[in-house]
């Protein structure tokens, strides 16, 4: 790398410093969610609230619009250039809404969570809907402040997945909604039929945990550079490139849970441990992109751990850590256990058929909350048709329907739809990786490195030098194209459901 | 609570922003000492250098004078004023202090650390001498510009024990010095002898971790504001009032490294805990010295857990947690067992009545060096020659002598009195205590929350609000006076060992 400048050291200086910020902030909310005493709670907020407004302080100061300018008129290094370009993403985006009404919003939202918490309880959607509209109004607000060319929602898509568009999300999702609603009712009517009752049996939390670290270790994850901890909500925690922890949690009669969330955050984090590192210790050291990042998390979950090659290869040495019970379930029982399809009324228990159907439901609401065609008052009934349109089942209760996510309390709006592009980017990256890997053979001798290798090569190492659509092009010679998650599902599906 | 102006919240707030920068900080050292994995220790250094100079920035700044200034001229909350006349001193402090220089040293301090550990990997002193010489010219350089009244160490003195000088130290260490002499030269003679062979057996790990557990709920660690982690060295993270954390040690056949550790540092937590909630986020809420803390792990540890009436109570129901092997050990072999006292050449490894042995001949030292009667090229012989006059044995090497200890290196010059000054404080607190609680009575009873809440009451509360000897004096109503840890240490050991 090209020695730097003493004005660019001081500059890289400065966002180190502000690293410095965001290392400590990860460790913390690594501790909130699975080391932190009972007691230490309440005081905690205040201490993260604090650190967050030094860091946006940092990132929003004179300091930061100088340097800037001084980098983008000065410097000819690449690394500086693009990292000066991060930041002055996030320095344009965070003065557009002045100082005073984000804490509004901050205090709104955070009101909102614990109002939305009592709505599921009471089942009340009544008592949730004026947060939900004032949020949503906020957020209307944010979008003309953040600017657009067609489409109000468009500046939220932007903030988490830049290029995407209304335009191309009303593109893409018709054409995997038909693929989709084709392909389920193929399984149902299929004379197979899955019986997950195969995978129910008591396995000690002490032996889930060995397998979770074994198959963590058998992928790839670098355990030295982390950890695996215990959750409520299994979650990834990137504090550094060498310091990416995982979370996950036990229950006791279904490895399902444990094993695969440990490998949907292994995912991430084999994204996270494997950004150049050159780009450590500043803004472009993280992930291209909502999406993106799960694009590897539901990469590792999906198209691996869960591939009949995996198991096939595996599945002796999956027994030798699991219960007696398994000795009488067949390797093809198992397989298709593990993928059962369903349609459910709640999100986080839907199959990799039914989820995007969740998701793009979802997408219909915020667009029209955003764009004003729909009211906060109606989302119970709009709710409850979408559910009946996208999946054939309707919630009896709101707890179970409108209300089962906390995102809309917590303001984000504008992020479901990443679940579903990253679905589609890891399927499109996984076609062009089989011709350049022979992935079937891999498997066949548990070899995840030259797998993994690939994706850090296409994937990883960039960290957010690059935006999504323009690494999903590079790695594939293509722009967002949803036929190959299509045609992944019909193969995997059509082979399991035999049709 | 009195209402505070608008202008004393303010500078509350600009408190609690320090506070968020300490309570991050003990999060992270607690995380490097207790969870990090290995790969996350090269950044963290970085990550808590930025944060301990953003938060030696705010505590120097112009800003905080302003604050400290207008307090003293217009509050009249007693919180306030001992809040502000709290930060004028670390203001003041740290200003005497160039930047620049106190960078050097911190560079300085930071390479002795590594040169230490070669130095005593090849026994070889001379590396280090240099470094133990520069170290000390800058401890003569800051002594100077902090200032003192009679000799030039009592501003190190001050900085870890405020109100303690040379002149206090050398009325009160030899007389101490002359009894311990005594007391081990009666107990060498006695015809009773020790056993420890009879502690060390195998004792599973998980089986001392519940037992560390149990003791510490026995004596009113608060286990749902805080936890118990392993660490290399013991220690205790104060993270906030409601967030103690602590950490100790396991050695497979030596049961007693865990469980006096963990008691130890138990001790610590009980002050940490128990701090006045209204100092909560200020600097107040702190312990009131060095000693004054040590005061309160060492009473704990010396004077309940090690008493007679302790093991008389509960040694059944130690055994419960113990391995087969006790059952073959009475009450009396394992108390006479836990008070094995020899002269031993390691600090660390002491029996309470020789360490503070090791203590006072270090005192001597960094008062030498201070003062410029000693030069560091001749700490070696200076060292064995101390040993054989306060102990009787001569270390054959420098690593178990003079390279001992990391404390020199990271330059804390003026912290080892600390040590022996709280055994001092704790013995005097003690003999006041037994007049108000039944002490004998209470630990036939397991009450602890008698003994424990007399200490919150005279010492705990007041957090930094009293520096150390008037604390000590309001508990008392008596200066400093080594005679009560003479007199315990007389009484228990002449009990023990019958004479």
């Amino acid at each position: 790398m090209a020695e730097f400048t003493s004005k660019e050291q001081q500059f890289l200086s400065f966002l180190h410093e502000q690293n410095a910020y965001k290392e400590a902030l990860t460790t913390l909310q690594w501790d909130s969610h699975t080391q932190i005493p009972r007691g230490g709670v309440d005081s905690r907020s205040e201490v993260v609230g604090i650190l967050s407004g030094k860091l946006q302080e940092a990132e929003t100061s004179d300091r930061m619009k100088d340097f800037i300018e001084e980098m983008k008129a000065t410097s000819d290094n690449e690394l500086i250039l693009q990292a000066a370009a991060e930041c002055e993403q996030v320095y344009d985006k965070n003065r557009k809404i002045p100082n005073a009404e984000y804490q509004e919003y901050v205090t709104l939202c955070s009101k909102a969570e614990a109002v939305w918490g009592e709505a599921r309880n009471k089942d009340d959607f009544s008592l949730f809907e004026p947060y939900l509209s004032r949020i949503a109004g906020y957020n209307q607000e944010f979008a003309e402040r953040f600017g657009y060319k067609e489409h109000r929602y468009d500046a939220l898509l932007d903030t988490n997945e830049p290029g995407i568009t209304v335009k191309t999300l009303d593109e893409v999702f018709p054409e995997l909604r038909k693929s989709l609603t084709g392909l389920i009712e193929q399984v149902q009517a299929s004379p197979v039929k899955a019986d997950v009752s195969l995978l129910k049996t008591p396995f000690p939390t002490v032996q889930q945990k060995a397998l979770c670290e074994a198959m963590l270790k058998l992928i790839g994850y670098r355990m030295e550079d982390g950890r695996l901890d215990t959750s409520a909500h299994p979650y990834s925690f990137a504090i550094n490139q060498n310091d990416v922890r995982l979370s996950t949690k036990y229950v006791q009669d279904d490895f399902r849970a444990s094993v695969f969330s440990a490998i949907h955050e292994g995912g991430h984090a084999l994204y996270e441990q494997n950004i150049g590192k050159d780009l450590a210790g500043t803004p472009l050291s993280a992930a291209s992109s909502m999406g993106m990042h799960e694009s590897q998390s539901l990469y590792w979950e999906m198209f691996v751990t869960a591939d009949y090659g995996f198991w096939e290869k595996n599945y002796d040495w999956f027994r030798s850590f699991a219960p007696e019970h398994f000795k009488s379930v067949s390797l093809d029982e198992f397989y298709l256990a593990l993928h059962d399809v369903k349609a459910s009324l709640i999100r986080i228990d839907a199959d990799p058929l039914t989820y995007p159907m969740h998701i793009m439901m979802r997408y219909e609401i915020e667009k029209g909350l955003l764009n004003g065609d729909m009211k906060a008052a109606d989302l119970p009934t709009i709710w409850n048709d979408l559910m009946r349109d996208y999946l054939g089942v309707v919630p009896e209760n709101n707890e179970d329907g409108v209300l089962q996510d906390i995102h809309w309390s917590s303001g984000d709006f504008g992020y479901f739809p990443s679940y579903t592009l990253g679905y589609l980017y890891a399927a499109q990256l996984h076609n062009t990786m089989k011709k350049e890997v022979p992935f079937d053979e891999c498997l066949k001798t548990n070899d995840f490195a030259s797998i993994r290798n690939w994706f850090t090569e296409n994937v990883h190492q960039y960290g957010k030098t690059k935006q999504p659509l323009d690494l999903l092009r590079d790695a594939t010679s293509e722009d967002l194209n949803p036929t190959y998650l299509v045609e992944y599902l019909t193969k995997k599906y059509g082979a399991i459901y035999q049709f």
